[in-house]
């Protein structure tokens, strides 16, 4: 197993979410910005020192490849996204780019040159956060985005996407993508969840991530004197509401983990003390990793929530906006994660992830699998984003002893 | 039994509700504006043609009286507040007065002077519209409102009670109050609820003045990622919450009328699709016409909301900010009142008062007792406010048939 310190993925950290456009505390490094250009120069450098061979595709994805000696056209490689939010942690995608450097890194000082070729990939973009456009950097390696995605959609001040793309350097990808001849691809990131850090495990290996199913639910009733409205004759939207959600937090927890749902939103109107609310506006969040559970679940959601309501005598109205298939990881990748970890004595746990990532992009394409470190209290797209260094580790050695087997 | 034609309600409250500070739709003759003077003064002037005696008390309270021939000091008193809310409806307050007027008017016509005092009051202030002070006009009958509670209030134009009322003519009352010798006081309202309307009943006759508490509550869990964090690890509050509304309405519906709970007001943290809230913010308005219940009902709802919070793992922290008592009215005064629907076959019913009115401050003073008419759909504080004139009349004939009773 290779020795990686605490102290050297703390400087590692410390410099590249140091590469920022604002003043901390945070990092905010968006697509295409100064210093999202200044990042990707400056790792490329980095990749270079060590005997990387760098280049940038169309619109500006860094693969950083060293060449392996028996079959250099099997690439092994692992990366994730070098933008951030705004105000973002100093982990979230950019911890999964200097995973894969520090772990070859290490690699290379104990075995040489792999036999396949390893490749680092730092993704231009994943998270939408400039331009209302997300997975732009993955999907972009596997042609999958284009020019009217983008060509008219602007950031907050009014820069169009082409504009920012073409004074950074980069263009639409014309053609046939270059590097999405890939034999495997491996994503480190923080679980941005609490579930390791409450299981008290060092590394998840990552089998599936969810699907998901969100909708904006509106509920018409009759807003109504609070005082005068005898309860038999109220149509009382936050009544429904708050019936649905009981009823579907009930079957949510019967059907068990890991079925997920979520009420985030909830707007009533007038929303004032003494009237009954007329009318109210919510949304939900459903999922799960299995496609047909997470369409059987809903499915029953939305009979029960039009039942509810017509026994109220209020009207319902749901908008199903989006609707993400859920996307299994590569069961052979998942096994040799966990002999890795098995053989390292290190404490995983099989997995899946509730949130997206560019490995979702490429598991229907090439074997992917991830890697998640634990994150404390699960905090992440925010300053407090954390994990210690020591926590890191543990997922840095389970990457390198993946490479060793895959490539070496 | 008097004869009012509809035609008649109707041009006495056009010409009533048409003296306002605004235009259209609605009335807004807020407390001391000019429209609110005019109004007073038109009032004063319609009465003493009738042969009223017209006299204004300190503040602004109009007291218009009819002498009686054989008992002058017992006072039969009817009337309602003359200001209105902003770009509120015509019938709110203003009908009581008119109410008053037009069934003195037939009895005089019918009978001549009656032996007691017949007055009419048209009160100077109830709704709270202009300053944040409340029943400005009903407590200054009574020496109940003083010069602390409104000296340092302002309207939102960042006009001064004092200097309002000074520039009306009025002043603040000083001595003993002067037309608190009432033997009886009768209030016509409309319902502003939807009761008498879904019972097809023409009139009210109130017998208590429900007790209303009103709460704040806060719920504290912990804001979580919607996708990345499994159930049994959630502080939701909006399931907290879901789960108080709902067993909290249960237990009301089995409570039974007249008990009214109201979840009015519901606002998250951070109030997204895809956050599990951290924190919700709620209100409560529970009301009944029984202290000892409104006690009981409320003492479990808080205790019920504590322990399902505590199941949760969730801090709650309630705010009791409005506790006001049930004000039965009196028991005389509600057989007159069945009595005289029996006798002239009005189709009425007795009922309580959901929301607050002048006679609240009248009732624990001098025997009270309210007459409602219906409210289209309840809908009131609002210029869709409407009762077909032909609805109004059987109200009117109620109060004049109680006249009739007290002071013939």
């Amino acid at each position: 197993m290779i020795e990686v310190t605490p102290q050297a993925v703390d400087d590692m950290m410390d410099w590249l979410s140091g590469i920022s456009d604002a003043e901390g505390p945070g990092t905010t490094r968006l697509l295409y910005s100064p210093s999202w250009i200044d990042a990707q120069e400056q790792l490329k450098e980095k990749f270079e020192t060590l005997g990387f061979n760098c280049e940038f595709d169309a619109v500006g994805n860094l693969f950083a490849t060293l060449k392996g000696s028996e079959q250099p056209e099997e690439v092994i490689a692992s990366g994730s996204h070098v933008d951030t939010v705004t105000k973002g942690g100093r982990l979230d995608g950019q911890l999964g780019i200097m995973a894969a450097y520090m772990a070859i890194e290490k690699l290379i000082e104990k075995n040489g040159q792999p036999k396949k070729s390893l490749q680092i990939i730092s993704m231009a973009e994943e998270e939408g956060s400039r331009f209302p456009y997300v997975f732009w950097g993955s999907k972009n390696i596997f042609g999958l985005a284009n020019k009217a995605d983008v060509e008219n959609i602007e950031d907050a001040n009014g820069v169009g996407f082409e504009e920012a793309m073409h004074a950074a350097g980069f263009d639409y990808l014309e053609g046939a993508p270059k590097f999405n001849k890939i034999a495997a691809f491996l994503e480190l990131h923080i679980e941005q969840g609490n579930y390791l850090e409450k299981e008290g495990k060092q590394v998840g290996v990552v089998n599936a991530i969810v699907g998901q199913k969100r909708y904006d639910v509106v509920l018409k009733g009759q807003a109504n004197h609070a005082g005068t409205t005898l309860m038999e004759y109220r149509k009382d939207t936050v009544e429904c509401f708050a019936r649905i959600v009981t009823q579907g937090i009930d079957k949510a927890r019967e059907e068990g983990n890991p079925l997920v749902l979520t009420f985030g939103r909830v707007e009533p109107k007038p929303n004032t003390v003494n009237v009954v609310p007329g009318e109210t506006l919510f949304s939900i969040d459903c999922r799960h990793t299995d496609q047909a559970v997470l369409n059987r679940f809903t499915a029953e959601l939305e009979a029960d929530m039009r039942s509810l309501a017509e026994e109220m005598g209020i009207e319902i109205d749901i908008d199903n906006w989006m609707d993400e298939a859920p996307v299994p990881m590569d069961t052979h990748l998942v096994q040799t994660l966990e002999e890795v970890c098995k053989e390292n004595d290190l404490n995983y746990q099989v997995m899946h992830s509730g949130a997206g990532h560019d490995a979702q992009i490429f598991a229907p394409r090439v074997p992917t699998a991830m890697i998640f470190v634990p994150s404390i209290d699960g905090i992440s797209h925010n300053p407090a984003e954390h994990t210690e260094a020591k926590d890191i580790v543990p997922g840095i050695q389970a990457l390198a002893g993946a490479f060793e087997k895959l490539a070496y």
